[in-house]
């Protein structure tokens, strides 16, 4: 039997800014642009989290997706869902929060839970508006 | 020749909470739920302007689209994009920055302008998640 | 002040069929064609529910989409979702489970209940495939 | 028994230009832009129309969609699929090709044949971009 | 020259639930939860069909999308649309209907016949709902 | 550190046709249909580019998405955007214009640009149709 690949979308609409505090203002509001705003501006973000793995041969599933469902709510979306990114998310401490940054937090977090349960963290998808969006794989070159 | 409905698409990323500031946090709590994060949240809001005319015989357009897009980007757009709109917008002082209440605010900026170029504004839609979006159509009862 | 629409979307995955049972077979596969087929066939449907009213002036909503989305996943989405429309539903028994039929229906379970939350119902929009979907405004003939 | 409003999309792919040939070159750039290029560009139009009626209580239909579908594509989008509107299109010979004057056409078309199947036509709406739409309910202020 | 890749969607709406026959009843509740509704549910599925080849000089073409289109409609969503795909679908027989599995089949009914246009079969990917899909490689680790 | 892809869309509404010159009119009908149509046909399309590389410490930022918009813009659509893709577009000129074809040479044009801000380009995807699109990955094979 051969690996096959589940996504699940889950959804969080929070506040951020970009800001490197090493900089100037000018720097910031050159590099940044509008995304520098000091008093933040905010997003619906979806998020699509793959993992893969050989179907079982009692339920035909990789995972449950309840399961995954559960995981990536309780441990990444109901922790920044109607949440300042810079202020109030304990896994974003420290980090600029960059869509890429996130991308490879939420990979981090996830990547041990789901072997728990006999699957693999194949993709992170960050999607921050209809014309942006981040993909990481933990590193390895897919293409 | 009859009346014919144009609708033009904008979007804008924002911050926002609500907050009534005349009550306690619990009662704000209560009411507005995650909502009312203290730090703020956003939104990818999406913002369609409808307005109705005849067309124009020798254009066969009701008001040009680069107008209409024109129009809104200066006078809405521009200023609520990539700002925080208990903040930062002026339209929006001392307003409860609820879905219904901005969509109401756009109308009264938009309806006169519209005036200027011959049409009649008819509709405005606010979009603040794929779950909840707004419509106001200046106080007339359309159904 | 004025009447605002606001608009709540909720969904259902469900299982139905079309078949009048004072007809023929023969007549059956000839009106609902491949809807017809006995053993059922289904859709992920959209339901879009919008109410109207003026806003409250301490919170700014026309009603609580908190109150709202809990009000039609209680009385109709919680009773459709993963259910056979057919066989399942007891506010369906006897109806010919057309989208139309199901939109009116949804209708009649919701205007009461929501004049009593202060608003009123608008419109019930079912979207049963990208291409097709039905609107209900109570009877009354919005245009 | 009510009125209840069903709605079909279809789709065409189709070449045009903006080109109004009474004026000189410089009037028609300055009026219609990139719309004007000689050369023709071109559009995945998409198309919703919304037919009202009382559903019949033998089928729960306003009117069978597989009638509404055929004839929606019989006397209107195959006529436009892979045309060039300026060019190609009987029925819009002689018509500056806006989407505002295409959809009052379609209206046009469509208005007699629906009653043909003891319906009305209620709306015809017309995409042309993710970011502009028409809509025309027959001259009849709908809001 | 190089390899594209090229994708066709096709759709069907089909009903299933999910049962595991050497399961009782409580356990085949116990996991599937709602998807084991012993009358069915249904869903609008979503089939992407990816295959790749290098572009023919003549016509730029990896593999003419007529062709494609008519081969995975002949081949399997004809055979799914408006179905039981527990009770209707001679290649599903015998196979837990969960959408793992079902890309698989696909998979396999496709990747011989798609050969014989000299492309080669690159992906299927299936979506059950705008949360939830299913993408196969032919057991092959993309990423 | 790891390889983050980054993704930005850009639009563009262009006429075209398929048509290959070394054959008979009833050859190029037989092979192309309806894409043959002498006064062409046109599509919105729509661009996906994707490029990666290591998150810039300082930045969070693969590369600034303003960057890669402006020079998808400027090299790309901004040539293609309401123009005929057989007439109009130097960088398309002698070359069938299949999607597959336009594809490959958008790759071409932006991969030593996207060199020149220190990321790699990894595919570029163009969406003709919601039933059709095509993906390049510069030749190698991803899976």
């Amino acid at each position: 039997m051969h690996s096959v690949y589940i996504t699940r979308r889950e959804t969080f609409n929070a506040a951020h800014k970009l800001w490197q505090p090493a900089w100037s203002d000018e720097k910031n509001e050159e590099v940044f642009g509008a995304c520098a705003n000091k008093n933040w501006h905010g997003h619906n973000f979806t998020l699509y989290v793959t993992v893969c793995g050989v179907p079982n041969p009692e339920t035909g599933f990789v995972m449950n997706l309840k399961d995954l469902s559960g995981l990536i709510r309780r441990e990444v979306t109901d922790k920044l869902d109607h949440k300042n990114m810079n202020l109030d998310v304990p896994f974003l401490e420290g980090i600029m929060a960059s869509t890429e940054n996130v991308a490879v937090v939420i990979w981090e977090i996830l990547a041990p839970l789901v072997e728990g349960y006999g699957a693999t963290l194949a993709k992170v998808k960050l999607v921050e508006t209809e014309n942006n969006f981040v993909e990481y794989f933990g590193g390895k070159p897919p293409f």
